[in-house]
């Protein structure tokens, strides 16, 4: 089987899962899956179960879980990624993707001083997390709030480190900072938007405790900088994943 | 000044820079550039020039060198990166945007024997990576191969170290392998198509002396693999970069 299965845990009773609509229509349709057959089905929230199929018609989906997983493909690391709302909606979009890929825990869009839209395409977005979340295997969704200020959500977040993505002559370099964070076990990782954070806004970052990295000698395009950080501070933590069982794919 | 220029080397005699005539009305047009401005020019081979404006005509700029530097935005590891040809394009171009950024140096489009399409835009992609070099403000503009055979490209490839991205029993997490390579001053990295290396394709680079890399919990995507590989091996030499005056901006 090439992808897994997305099934709110709402879906899930005792051995039984339901699958959702649009989900039996891939297991019939793509996969040309029967009854009998074994796929893999994920939760969003770290429930990971192997179900066979045992009733499939082109509306429904119903099967009964062979054996159950916890938190498979997911990071040793909780990392919550604060990203300004980017002019380009596409290059948002990417961003999501590939966050979702490397393991973000939570994605933040943060309006900011210079960012130039205020609002996501939440569903559209929603949607591109769930297709990348089964593609590649993980069994958690991640969260996506709604668009705020980067002192709102410092000040909300229970992460045990925050870094600010800011060079300046303060800034320690990423690959420095996430040696020393090895050990923590989530973090908070703040991006700005095209134009960057304003200096106002970094040093009341820092003020409340966040430390200025820098990713580099280039300069990074904004959602390039958040997706470096992010597998910057994952990796920190990379021997200590779980299963380690990916392939390489599209 | 946002953005750095480019001249080729053939634009630049002695002290003298005359700017193509695409840059010159950049500077014009976008900035609002004058005669007596100075501009940041690289020669994508290294070169990095502060030049003052002294002739300035909606065809024409022409500009005296004031300071002149080497590899100013160049990472400290020769990168070449072998990637599958992808069946969707702007994939591979997302790619080739952020792989610029992230400190290639050298981008090879592999026909592999689960690659679905044989050729690349190369026009298209060679303007990404103008745009994307002066942007993130490196001096070194990336080479693109010609789409080739992963056989073909370890045969020529002088690298030092060989990793090919592919989990199976024996990969290491790429984070073991390169802090292993930390002082290779060159590696090559591949990264299959869509549907992955062929067993024969993996085995074939492996008995070249290639070693298989594991990039996490996650079955990554194609182009996301090839990404967070390449900023491992550079992010591994970071601290040897020089400069690291990176501004993180859209």
């Amino acid at each position: 089987m090439t992808t897994n299965f997305y099934a709110p845990p709402s879906a899930l009773r005792g051995q039984r899962v339901v699958l959702p609509a649009e989900e039996a229509r891939h297991v019939r349709t793509v996969l040309r899956g029967e009854e009998g057959d074994e796929i893999t089905v994920v939760d969003g929230r770290g429930g990971w179960y192997r179900v066979e199929i045992t009733h499939l018609t082109p509306e429904q989906g119903v099967g009964t879980i062979v054996e159950q997983r916890k938190d498979v493909g997911e990071p040793a690391v909780d990392v919550t990624v604060g990203l300004g709302v980017l002019t380009k909606r596409s290059r948002f979009e990417t961003f999501v993707e590939k966050a979702v890929e490397l393991g973000v825990r939570r994605i933040v869009p943060l309006r900011t001083e210079r960012t130039e839209r205020d609002s996501i395409r939440e569903e559209r977005l929603r949607k591109v997390m769930v297709a990348a979340m089964k593609q590649c295997r993980r069994s958690r969704l991640p969260g996506l709030a709604p668009p705020q200020s980067p002192a709102a959500l410092v000040e909300a977040a229970e992460t045990e480190r925050t870094l600010v993505c800011h060079a300046d002559g303060e800034a320690v370099p990423i690959w420095q900072a996430v040696t020393e964070t090895r050990w923590a076990a989530s973090a908070l990782v703040l991006v700005g938007p095209e134009g960057g954070f304003a200096p106002a806004e970094v040093s009341s970052i820092v003020g409340a405790g966040g430390t200025p990295v820098s990713l580099g000698a280039r300069r990074l395009r904004a959602e390039t900088a958040g997706l470096a950080a992010l597998h910057a501070v994952v990796g920190a933590h990379g021997a200590a994943e779980p299963g380690g069982q990916n392939r390489q794919s599209g």
